[in-house]
């Protein structure tokens, strides 16, 4: 039996048949439309992948265990609905139902940030441990739960917004989409990371920071590391400060969940060890009763690019 | 069947005979020793009060279905163990098995935050809620966690530590007992606001606050709340302060959980509406997804002095 994952963004809906093992036999993606209207739901988009990945995969329905979406916004998993997206503009959208009248299998929808938690926990880095909790550090920051071995979604799946716990309350703290000040997101995102590290070349001019960016011909989340790896003051002051916001958001999780495990994913995690091994140490230094308490593993995120696949097929299991 | 529910606090060993609708049918207390010692087990005092209790009731042993204790600290629930408590020097106690050679019945202990939790769900307001937040604002500010109608606990029980959230990263941010700066305890507990009510104090010497105080005796966890009532300015942001900062943690923690309903314990509670209704409103108002997202609960705890006895007590059922 396949699963069907199907991975919802801004930009395109990705879709891929999977095994049970967590092994892609075919995946494709179309673009999203500008506006989906009551006309056009997004779901009619959504059936389009999945007849193409079926097709493409040269697969039967008969043969899939089920289907699986992960959606970015407010979902609300029980009932199958969008209750809101941000990136696509949705509202009240139920994909499940809809679903249902061109298939007769199980379809699930849930957060693409628990999605990713869930594949990787299934599929991924977060195999073998009970307690995990996922990061995401891109565009804002996601959070995901896998508590004694099952996916936290939070009353009616409206919880895990990890990303909008503020650690800085003060009046100047910068503004969140959310419309608070202060959100973990606004410090540890990789849209922090590069406000912060434009902040510093125009306080430091000499900085290497200003060269590596002439070269990849912008800012980007890897301007500040890759100056501070060639020694670079500035840069490293950079990045301390954003590890240490990494760090302040974390160790308030910890405090509550205690995990087996932090996994971190998006495009910051690409700097592996770089990242993770300060931020473990500085974890399982900070958090409470850090003499007493079990200790914590601090690890990248494996699925990567197909994380969002492999976590939304990951559902129908 | 009865229960029987121990409390342990800096001061002193509470213990009571609970029926198992939590009807308190005798209960006692002895003072804590100034230091346990190895040849000397907090376990033996514990041992005294059951037998107090047991003998108070009027019972027989045979007639208990079990034990429950609640303790300040670091608990290891599974293990039965207080891995350390600092109110009490206690390190490594292995409470159960010591008092398993007394009785031959089911003995638990929990983290006393997470007793008075699961004694609110069980017993008090929070009966008939699934997913629940309990508050305590005292010294400190304790939290308990009820999800999906269970006690939550984290890995080994060494999680739920709620008040050591970090809502303030900044560097002039109050210093906290656990070692970090901000820490949602140094804005929101009884004690952060007896200091922030001495601030305010000399800042505005014509302020209510002061004949309030005055009155008393000494500035309490009330002074503030009586001038705001009174028209008192100063006292007035005193609590719209300190209201806030509650709210913060309370949101921090809703994004993440999305509870049915908060319980607001410990002494500031006796403020009752006067403090739940601004903080629920607030909370609500301020919570990501506030349009879409289903609403919160906000009310006091209900079971006063009797929360510690009740919330252990509720460990057996």
């Amino acid at each position: 039996m396949y699963l069907i994952g199907i991975d919802v963004g801004g930009m395109s809906i990705k879709g891929g048949v999977v095994t049970q093992e967590g092994e892609i036999i075919f995946k494709t993606a179309i673009p999203t439309t500008e506006k989906y209207t009551a006309d056009y739901s997004i779901s009619e988009d959504i059936k389009k992948v999945i007849d193409l990945v079926v097709e493409g995969a040269k697969i039967n329905l008969k043969d899939v265990k089920g289907i699986g979406i992960g959606q970015p916004g407010s979902i609300d998993s029980k009932k199958g609905i969008i209750r809101y997206s941000n990136n696509i503009a949705l509202e009240r959208v139920p994909v499940v139902d809809e679903l249902k009248k061109y298939y007769d299998l199980p379809i699930y929808i849930n957060n693409d940030a628990n999605c990713a938690a869930l594949g990787e926990h299934v599929f991924g880095a977060g195999k073998g441990y009970n307690d995990v909790i996922f990061v995401t550090l891109g565009t804002g920051v996601g959070t995901g739960f896998i508590i004694d071995g099952k996916l936290f979604e939070g009353r009616e799946c409206a919880g895990t917004e990890g990303g909008h716990m503020v650690i800085n309350m003060s009046k100047d703290a910068p503004l969140c989409n959310c419309g608070q000040r202060g959100c973990w997101e606004t410090y540890a995102s990789a849209t922090a990371l590069m406000r912060q590290t434009k902040e510093a070349m125009d306080q430091h001019p000499q900085s290497l920071m200003h060269k590596f960016a002439e070269e990849e011909g912008k800012v980007s989340g890897k301007t500040a590391f890759m100056a501070a790896k060639q020694g670079d003051k500035a840069g490293q002051e950079v990045v301390d400060n954003y590890m240490s916001y990494i760090t302040c958001g974390l160790v308030n999780l910890v405090n509550i969940f205690c995990p087996d495990a932090i996994l971190i994913g998006g495009g910051i995690s690409n700097e592996k060890e770089y990242l993770t091994a300060p931020i473990k140490k500085a974890v399982n230094e900070g958090r409470f009763g850090a003499k007493f308490n079990p200790s914590i593993e601090v690890k990248t995120a494996s699925l990567k690019n197909d994380a969002g696949i492999l976590g939304a097929a990951a559902l129908v299991l």
